[in-house]
């Protein structure tokens, strides 16, 4: 009567990397003020119009079973919104709504996957990919994007990693490290999905927040149509974390199976949501805007503090909510600096060895609080890196002496 | 890049035996007047009260992420009430929310069985049972609750089927037969999986549709609290099922890893459904009744039909939405009488076969329309039932003559 091997062990080694997260949150429950920038969450609730219009629905008589697929509607204006934004012909035979775009990783490495097969992934990564592999009964297998590249990865890499896979997951705009995946990192790609039969299935529910550059969805690139699932969500788009509501992009055959799948894990999202959900992708790019300004604001900050400072590096920020920033500098790696941060400012990042090894150096930083408070956080993390690359550099001088 | 094995053979034999419920929902569509007794939902929408908590709760700001778990109350609301209707003692670290039932069905045998275990399951069967089993790899294995035995399983043919067996799942109040296992059923239940060291998943979505005797949890038997994972949800209790939030409870040690599952399968329920079910659950009974009363007062109706006649014989209905009628004297199975019944009438009725062999000579009515369309319903198919026996009788004795 002992539990599954693949649901003990699936976060790995036990750790799950959000150690830092879970301390900064005991902090708060003993009443100390920790300055939260760990979470890739909105500091505005969802639009009250929006919550309006599932009400209405909700007191409309829309509270029974929903079609499993998800309401035509809501799938017509999926369908309706990725070819106008991909250039792809899509229908909704090509969308399957689901809880959340964690849930749609999940099934998508479901469809991809036996037990026993091997998934890639790229480090860093966000948090639940590797266990999301696991909970299939499927075999993780990092490849890395390396910092010196911009965390782009190369498809020589990928090559590399590519024997006996089934599967590439990608994600760009990128959580954690703020980058977007280029023209050519995504050819490459491309190219090798195509020469080892892989499905690539490409988490775009960043693809709002575009800071700079321009986002690509994989699924566009020539002979990719077939061989692609899309996640997205409402979550970062909308500010609909809590609303559980995206979607699957895929193949007619594959979504027709995801949908079969769908009936014997989660059997459909809210009839309400789902209305929400329409109602908040009709009032068009304005609302995606207006939900994505605060973060191009206080990036615009953020630039402004760094460039008064030479401690700390910024990786390019091309898209999401979020920073990384290089700490090396430091004499600390990104674990050891976020936990003297929190320690002796009571601020808290995540280290980026949470998201993987390539981001070892670095701490991220969501740029999910009000703009003041974001940018004196900011401001007092490079004070005390400034102070700790300067300590490290006399304890360097007086070593060398 | 072909699809799983997993995902492509979900439904076994390609017939999920729900192809009566989607010709008659084709018919409608073609503009007919089926008269629809197939699927088990309410004909109310969600109380308007619960639906205002729940828009209340929503404009409040309970619009981010939830906690994974489910909201400290909404875990102590469920725990509270399973204690009080149990006497096992159950806290909050007892409980997981999950997005529905379906949902809890498919993480406990992720949590049971490694893929390529066995789990089994009882025949009659609620539709989604063996593909949820193949859905996290692992095997079903159908043990038939008899007909002859009042649909009880028997100890003895569990007995049969346990070998290498790592999970039992039951589902008492019964979908599809109407039957509440006895406690002498489930004292029996609980010595296989005692000594065959299994997981017991008890499915007790319809413990608020009681009409005779009284329902048992078997976590309450002794030794079994710690070797049952109950699956429960707000679906069938109060009419919510579009709302998607069921629970999961069970053992400390393994809701923790059911947690660490949801993180990576669906990522919580939205909190604003949660504080409605909170707010549902503390109604307290009197509106579980108002629920449950108009399958009560159909099942009364029903029964005066049923007396009235000879050839349609009624298994005791102890719970749940449905009649499971044996409709053999017609000279029909259950799916040829149903068919029949489709054509000629345009009356949608459940074959038993679509819930596996053992219901064979059956057809399930749910009982979830007006009363009176309900009754006249019922009485066309007794009246078309005695039609066909009366044929059936006759070409016997003209073969027999």
């Amino acid at each position: 009567m002992s539990l599954s091997k693949r649901i003990t062990n699936l976060t790995g080694d036990g750790s799950d990397g959000w150690e830092l997260f879970i301390r900064s949150r005991e902090m708060i429950a003993d009443g100390i003020d920790v300055t939260e920038l760990t979470i890739g969450e909105h500091d505005i609730p969802t639009h009250p119009d929006i919550l309006d219009a599932m009400h209405a629905a909700a007191k409309g008589g829309h509270t029974g079973y929903a079609m499993v697929p998800g309401t035509a509607e809501l799938r017509d204006t999926v369908a309706a919104r990725v070819q106008a934004r991909t250039g792809v012909p899509t229908t909704r035979d090509n969308v399957l709504i689901t809880p959340g775009g964690q849930a749609g990783l999940f099934a998508t490495h479901s469809a991809a996957c036996d037990p026993g097969d091997v998934a890639m992934y790229i480090d860093p990564y966000y948090a639940t990919y590797p266990g999301t592999i696991r909970g299939v009964g499927a075999v993780p297998r990092a490849v890395q994007a390396l910092a010196d590249n911009a965390f782009q990865p190369r498809a020589a890499d990928i090559e590399a990693a590519a024997g006996g896979a089934k599967s590439l997951l990608i994600n760009s705009p990128n959580n954690p490290t703020g980058v977007i995946y280029g023209r050519d990192t995504l050819d490459g790609i491309a190219d090798v999905c195509q020469r080892h039969d892989l499905w690539l299935i490409s988490d775009e529910v960043y693809d709002t927040q575009i800071w700079e550059g321009a986002h690509i969805s994989p699924r566009s690139l020539p002979g990719m149509a077939d061989r692609t699932l899309v996640v997205g969500s409402m979550s970062k788009s909308h500010a609909m974390t809590g609303s559980r509501c995206g979607w699957i992009v895929g193949p007619q055959e594959a979504i027709g199976h995801l949908i079969n799948l769908a009936t014997h894990t989660t059997y459909g999202v809210p009839g309400f949501v789902q209305d929400a959900a329409v109602y908040a992708l009709n009032r068009g790019e304005t609302l995606e805007q207006e939900i994505a300004a605060p973060f191009r604001r206080r990036l615009a900050l953020a630039k402004d503090i760094l460039k008064a400072q030479n401690t700390v590096a910024l990786v390019p920020a091309q898209g999401a909510m979020y920073l990384m920033l290089d700490v090396h500098a430091t004499g600390l790696d990104g674990e050891g600096f976020a936990n003297a941060l929190l320690d002796t400012h009571h601020i808290a990042v995540m280290p980026g060895s949470s998201f993987g090894a390539a981001a070892a150096r670095h701490v991220r930083v969501a740029m999910t609080i009000q703009d003041t408070c974001f940018a004196t956080a900011l401001q007092t993390l490079c004070a005390y890196a400034a102070q700790l690359a300067t300590a490290a550099s006399r304890e360097g001088t007086a070593r060398s002496a």
